[in-house]
């Protein structure tokens, strides 16, 4: 691989509430998974990251999750796959209809937290959420974890699919995440994060949490937004990719 | 005239919750306003409004209101006019979104209860509302009341404008609505109603409160579709406008 | 048993939105589940539902749920036991705040839909409520499946625990409620309701959907009140069980 | 007067974002306005901020507002009295029950934001807040402005009225409060606002916008606690005040 894409979450914050340093963010990412106001996002700081992004010449992806603000998206919902699919539906022509307001579009889609740990496996959610992407813009790519039901239906139906990997999570021997309720869970060290992401692209491998190598394939790394060390994060995958010849862009 | 629009409040249902007697006036009205999820309308009920309005061939107008589902959108609340206009185009997109979906798409605006009331005289809330629906799609047309401040605005910045009048509504001597909250707001016998529309579209007159004769000019005639004689009433509206000649058709 | 207790969940209209007929169920309950604002229940209707609950001298249960408006309280959500125990304290408090100011005082609690279906098995959401419920007033009696994790929980730590049957719920071999998404799951005859609440009471056993024979041991039975037969039910109750000689009041 | 009673806003933080420093704020404070989660504070941010005020012998207030967490209750709504009146007896039964599961209870009841503003001049929002404290506890003292509808329609119904000056924001000539969306209506500098509570608790006097000198009388002021200099500023204002003999402990 020569070329790798960066994203990260923006625009969670919520009325009053602030939460990460998206302006810091955009400067060192090449893809916005912007909320899409169900799990975080008030229309206003929706369209205002999407002006920013669109300044910063950064792409805009809809973070689409369930209608959980109390929980921040982070608490698996039992929803019905035919309401699953009409609110993904809604947060991508919501998202969307404020960055056509901006000269910008939504141009890919990424599942949010639980939403997108419960379609690693639950195929009934993951066939609704290709289902509402397929309805909406067929031409849009969605970005999924590799082996996940989701890339699979994705692919199923013709959706371009992108596969990502985790700069700051850990995995498990299965490839899955390791849920943020244990230990050790989210990294926090920028030298080891960019280590970890060095290999990932270089090698095309990741320690999990029990010591393995686990082949990984990635056409993008997601980085988080709301860590104070996110920004200092990105840049050092910057340097350690530079220092390989690899260029950090929008995946094709 | 020889035209007229009817146009009537769609899709206020929420989850469990129903409102309204969506089929039936689908095949009596031209217009759906359907709501946008702010004050009414969760997105599945939403996307089956969507369908269903394509399937009768009636189309489908954004109704775009205050975020207040306790309060149905019928409380005025005092947003910053830039959070106005990105709740607006929100709301917009969402819609056109789960519209697009059905091969469908939002074909104008209309603001919905205390909002509606608001930029009657509110220019700030006004021109955010014009803003909005200019930065989303400045083809959209806008419905309102004749002579308020939101179609002032939208015709300065050259939006197309459609001017509107209530069929079961009570008007002020001076051309506003009678609040929701005073007796006699609205009319509930068809027939009486049927005359009313009638007289307002050959005569270009509505009888006010006070009795006195108010000029009207609407290209849309609005018939709510919660209350149990709305459609009945849509009934009566069509055979006495047909009695006079006047088809019941979309706005140009 | 000489004397049976007859519940139904009430207060579930939110805002412009109405369900069920409160005033005529008030009439043939001994217990009414009043719901607490986060499935359903606008303060104003539950304010409104404890006046006249008190009007007709039924006893006030908190019907406690998940915080989801869109789903009625009827999907899971994987909420931490944490801040679910929160969640149902902040939910009695609010409606007992509400019966208080009416001279009333909340008696009882029953946890509502998805969340009831739930603490049947899931021992830590079941645990979060009971803690809950001692934490707020360790003198509340708790409703529930018989056999369930819930009521199991609750006796562990000495909480009056209050066995109840379903009038109009189909139910598995195994004791629990047939899904509402099967066929089937709700009954909707009365005579063929009120027959097997005679049995339940009477006999001590109901029939599940494979025609196997269930000991059932209750003390109150819920009827909902949300389908358009359910005071003619309730109705039908009463006179076949008073032809038994068995007297509806509320449970000691 | 030779005590006076601090006062700040807690408990404002919501799910997955925080706000504030309540830990640092609960050690400089006598009395805690906990947010009711209207316009703040899901459940366990509420259940843990009584927890720690109750460890800090600190008073607990019902902070009520308008139900508008994008808007953090600082926007105007024009809800009708007597939904006023149950939206607010729900949130102080709801503080109050989690309060109770901590072994405190709500002390006090001060209205937030918009409503706070509303109540100075709104005659009947300010009687339906005075409705609902007399209904849930007639024993609950209010906080309000000095001069205002609320705390003169409070007095008239018998309610123990405590009147409040701020210690971080700038006053108009008439004594209310400069809006926050003016240019310095939030003072930032806490030898400042040390100085000028010292004259409001010393002289009885507040300088206004337009340097005119204001009879103040206050029992409790109040300090933000969303402001990252709101410790520094308190501390100073116990400084300022120890050094004139003046005791800051909680009202009578």
């Amino acid at each position: 691989m020569t070329t790798i894409d960066l994203n990260s979450d923006l625009g969670e914050s919520f009325g009053q509430w602030r939460l990460g340093d998206d302006d810091a963010m955009l400067k060192v990412v090449t893809s916005a998974n912007v909320a899409c106001g169900f799990h975080a996002g008030d229309p206003q700081t929706l369209l205002l990251t999407c002006v920013r992004a669109t300044d910063q010449s950064v792409r805009i992806g809809a973070q689409v999750g369930y209608h959980d603000l109390a929980g921040f998206g982070r608490r698996f919902i039992d929803v019905e796959p035919a309401d699953l699919t009409a609110d993904i539906i809604y947060q991508i022509g919501a998202l969307d209809g404020l960055a056509k307001s901006t000269r910008a579009r939504v141009a890919y889609v990424k599942p949010h937290g639980a939403l997108y740990n419960a379609i690693v496996h639950h195929t009934d959610q993951a066939r609704a959420v290709v289902t509402a992407v397929r309805a909406y813009d067929d031409s849009l790519p969605v970005l999924g974890l590799p082996g996940s039901e989701f890339l699979r239906e994705a692919e199923k139906v013709g959706l371009r699919t992108v596969t990502e990997a985790f700069a700051d999570r850990a995995y498990t021997p299965e490839g899955t995440l390791v849920p943020r309720s244990h230990p050790g869970a989210v990294l926090h060290d920028p030298q080891e994060v960019a280590a970890r992401v060095r290999r990932m692209v270089v090698d095309g491998v990741v320690e999990a949490v029990d010591g393995s190598l686990l082949p990984i394939t990635a056409e993008s790394v997601c980085v988080h937004g709301d860590t104070p060390a996110a920004v200092e994060m990105a840049s050092q995958i910057w340097t350690v990719l530079d220092a390989e010849g690899i260029t950090v862009e929008p995946f094709a």
